[in-house]
């Protein structure tokens, strides 16, 4: 099994949280919440997160694309238990900025995402505008 | 729209409910919750009903087989907010019998959907065993 | 198992075909295709039914709503050969039609799915276009 | 965009090659296909390698689990065309190896996918059987 930093599998530090539900469509022939169902679970945490913090609001006419997705999976997830997901902002840089994230399943670790995302006016990369970064200041890991 | 008769479309006379949440997935590239992602809402409802209501301890050997599943679209479902799904039994027959469900959003109604369930031997067609039909009954529509 | 007449089961009747890899995503906890996987792959047969045959532009500003989808699971579909998908006009009322459909794989047939589309300004229902009725012509069961 | 080494983006080093035809459901609000969509690509190009080089056979009673996913985006890609998926080895260790990915879109770069695979007795880490190194060889990158 992977091994993320042991610090980024406690959930206080996140500041956002929310619940999902699982779904039969999520398992696979092995019986477990498949990979890819969670990756969408992540994304799902990902928008509520951008969504929910005004992130969009301060965007005005540029956009955030997802460049990278990274997910350690940890331990199996099943169904029909629901899905806690964990999000915070790891690290802010000159256009892009990180997201890290963290799905407990009756209060146990079963995986972790880190997500690149890029400031574009829809073309190319732009700094992030500054009351974007005053936004995401209080959405830090703690 | 389509017009399922108004008796289906009244929540209190399904025995079996649970919330879902909705998934940024589940949006289509008209912003709303897509077809597809709704058959897969209802899915989800009969599984739990079928475990929710210890038919599968009573199938023993036997299974259930979905043989027909027919969704009417009533209105536009949206993210984020969760979906309530309403499950019970239509109709009991020799070897099959009928789940009738309804989902709603914020109280309104967005779909109903029937769907035939036959109980087999892995092969063909088998009468549903006494206990099951025993099982079925406080599951039947008010 | 359920039994459509078995003149919709005719391929040669559909003049729409099209090819559809089957995922490993699609199968379920008994290793088959799920049903909402094939709910999918009637879905985007629709659409490049209504797109390669040029529907859309016909529409101008009006737009097709899918009512109703009725899905009969003939028999199970496997992972990994790929399934093909003949899509037909079955009917043409006043502001709405038919869509008939049929999945083969390795030329057997293992599901129908008939859907009512019905033609919208955005909120109401409205005539079917004269040119979207010449257009449809063609298309419907041989 | 990501920028993944070069030389990860040269399709011809890759040994193990299909099509996969993208679906309407892949689509997401912003009209591309989604990112959880192109992991579920990903995926289904693991497993057809897995089958197709024969590995599952030379695993016996141990099998494989998927403990980290990351993928790079470097281009939108769009419905309807088809997508080629390229996998190869990309370097086998004690008890876990590396698979390489690349999907392309009318021959152009759209995402690359690293994931490491770990050997298991179903409960922990197990050493690669020789007779699987001796498999894996021929399907590592040129």
């Amino acid at each position: 099994m992977a091994k993320p930093e042991a610090t980024l599998l406690d959930p206080s530090r996140f500041a956002f949280v929310h619940d999902i539900t699982t779904r039969f469509a999520d398992l696979d022939p092995n019986g477990h919440i498949n990979n890819v169902a969670m990756a969408a679970v992540f994304e799902d945490g990902r928008v509520r997160f951008i969504q929910g913090a005004g992130f969009r609001e301060a965007l005005g006419a540029l956009r955030f694309m997802v460049v990278s997705v990274g997910i350690d999976y940890l331990a199996q997830a099943h169904f029909p238990g629901p899905l806690t997901c964990h999000t915070a902002a790891l690290s802010v840089g000159t256009s892009s900025w990180t997201i890290q994230q963290l799905v407990l399943q009756s209060g146990a670790p079963v995986a972790t995402a880190r997500t690149t995302v890029v400031c574009t006016d829809g073309l190319r990369p732009v700094a992030l505008p500054d009351p974007l970064r005053t936004l995401l200041e209080p959405w830090l890991m703690k």
